[in-house]
């Protein structure tokens, strides 16, 4: 059977297990490793509180080779200060030393509560036992996987393989997401692998853009984690030539992670905190793009949206109000609103449309809100999911 | 027993009863009169989509002599083109004619679901049936109140009374909240009767600063309706010499308003959609004003914030997170975060604090959360309330 995991492309190793941060007993460490060293790229958090993984994570990204990044889960490692930096340090240093290589030579990434200190024997132990468990099995993919879950219900792994200079190319990526996702940027940790030979700079571009269209473009509840990382790291050994420019190969590499994140992206929108379906705002007509991100964040944040959507119910009332609210130009006269093709609001008025078909749209597991503001020409998007009893339920326990 | 209801101030009658707008069968359409002519000032909505009330209110308001308010709810009459307009021109048209005034000095509110069509002969019905039940007793007034709620689950009322020139000046006010809540302005309809002799700017000065304060600082899901409407009438008739100048009389009867709006936002803060608990968010040591207030409200809207208070949860990681994430300038070093008078988070890294006493803060109606962002000298406050699942089913059913 193909690996369909985070071990796909060539020349990356992994293991994934259970360390004891979590009380539940579940998967909590994780250590993805690329014995002949890899390009690194990298983007983290904007929030202005980062956890102690991303202070360390953001210095050593620098590398210009990343032979391993050490993971864990249940425990955030922010707003733990210098105990916290030195803890993420030794998480490093430990995975560092098992494959013998340099602690700036390996990343790191945390999840999970924020304000604890990480258990850092658990954590360290966890680490070295599975760096004698590496293997570029997929099953050692899916223990990755599995370990860097927290709220999610289910692991989130997207692969594509394709032609670049005659040789099969692998680009794989895992994701763990669930809550505390708003643009920029969605996820909390997203690790990618790669076997294509790829200038650090032009990995670094290709990741960027391919976040700017998928995971800058999720919210689920409108803020930023402390702890954000997307980590993409490349071994080289698909055999196919070196990208060194924006040549036609590049393109094709870079549009192929795009689709990939975007994959990701949408598992992760359904796999929410309490999530059962998700839905595409797209912003047409704006005076200018910052308008139509505007808007179209403004409608897929919306707690009444979001309850109309879980409810299968076409409010679209709702949708034009939180336009109307979020401060954007608009062409009274011209505003216009569908779900899906079918239009619910035209020309600043109320469009006769089946309301039983409206509500089939919006009961589907996606749909696509288009609202056209009627100032210009210019259009963004954003994805959101529907706001459930079991979102609350999942957020208002204490420390789970 | 002393009238605590819209009919407090001399001058006013009111009446409310059920006209068949909504299908419940509860009270539905409501009428407030100064049989004098009172001064009006008014506040509406700055969502760039009004309802066609909205529209017709704006211009009324500003008639020397306002006589009477028309409100029905169960329909917002919002996104409903010309006809809506007409429906709303008529529904003055009407009471004027009952009151024998000008339809200019009526003014009209309506609440509930957007883009839907009142049935406007059952709301004229209505209101000439009100108009001849108009009475200044409490019964009367606690019927007005009745007949403005949508999803409310109490009635929200307040009277003040107080001295200016020897003579007791009443100020009575009725709110309707619930859902659909962003600053500015939290509210859907708020009524507010005084019998104080007050110039129109002044009346309309003293408005503005009370709703700055009260209705403007509370956020329940973010977003202002298409409906928000606020009127202030004075009747003049409580005897005391008429307030021309921003003198100690005008600041004692300012000062008494935004007691009693403050008042109305606690009721409705506790009676927003699903809402057990609220708390209120003092951000100090802002770099400015904009950004205390930005981070105030991106604490008071953050869902996750609001599952925690919820939960009873004193998740101040959530709290740091949030206010990391929206924007604002704060000096790491410094930032501190306090529960009531507890300590949580303190010059940057987290305080020791006992977890059962912030446990009991957060499971108070009432808490406060202070942040300090250590940038400088400016402060501003929020006020929230917690996320429940009854707000998700509330919000998640079909035309409810």
């Amino acid at each position: 059977m193909t690996n369909e995991s985070i071990t796909a492309a060539k020349g990356f190793w992994a293991a994934g297990l259970a360390c004891g941060i979590k009380v539940s007993g579940k998967p909590d460490v994780a250590l993805l490793v690329c014995p002949t060293g890899a390009t690194a790229a990298a983007v983290f958090t904007t929030n202005k509180i980062v956890s102690a993984a991303v202070e360390v994570a953001r210095e050593h990204a620098k590398s210009s080779k990343v032979y391993a990044v050490a993971v864990n889960s249940g425990c955030a490692n922010a707003c733990t200060g210098k105990k916290g930096l030195a803890n993420a340090r030794r998480m490093c240093a430990v995975a560092a030393k098992a494959l013998k290589v340099a602690p700036e030579q390996v990343l790191v990434a945390s999840t999970g509560i924020i304000g604890e200190q990480l258990p850092i024997e658990k954590a360290t132990a966890g680490i070295a036992k599975a760096a004698g468990q590496l293997s570029d099995s997929a099953e050692a993919g899916a223990a990755f996987t599995q370990a860097i879950m927290t709220t999610d219900t289910r692991p989130k792994c997207a692969v594509r393989r394709l032609d670049i200079s005659g040789q099969t190319v692998t680009i794989a990526g895992t994701v763990k997401g669930a809550g505390m996702i708003g643009p920029n940027m969605a996820t909390t940790l997203l690790f990618l692998t790669t076997d294509v030979a790829v200038s650090k700079p032009l990995l670094a571009a290709a990741l960027k853009s391919a976040i700017g269209d998928s995971l800058n473009k999720l919210t689920v509840d409108g803020h930023q984690s402390t702890n954000d990382t997307a980590i993409l790291l490349a071994s080289g050994l698909a055999g196919s030539r070196p990208i060194t420019s924006r040549c036609p190969r590049f393109r094709k590499f870079a549009k192929a992670l795009a689709d990939l994140c975007t994959d990701l992206v949408r598992q992760m929108a359904l796999d929410a905190e309490g999530a059962t379906r998700m839905f595409k705002v797209v912003v047409r007509g704006a005076a200018t793009t910052a308008d139509a991100a505007r808007a179209a964040r403004a409608v897929a944040d919306y707690p009444l949206i979001k309850c109309a959507v879980h409810g299968g119910d076409p409010n679209w009332g709702r949708i034009i109000c939180a336009v109307g609210s979020c401060g954007v130009r608009l062409d009274r006269a011209k505003l216009s609103c569908k779900l899906d093709d079918l239009y619910v609001f035209k020309n600043g008025a109320p469009a006769r449309f089946d309301a039983q078909k409206a509500s089939e749209i919006v009961s589907q597991v996606e749909h696509t809100i288009t609202i056209d503001l009627g100032t210009g020409s210019k259009t963004d998007f954003c994805y959101g999911c529907d706001l459930s009893a079991e979102y609350v339920s999942i957020n208002a326990d204490y420390h789970t």
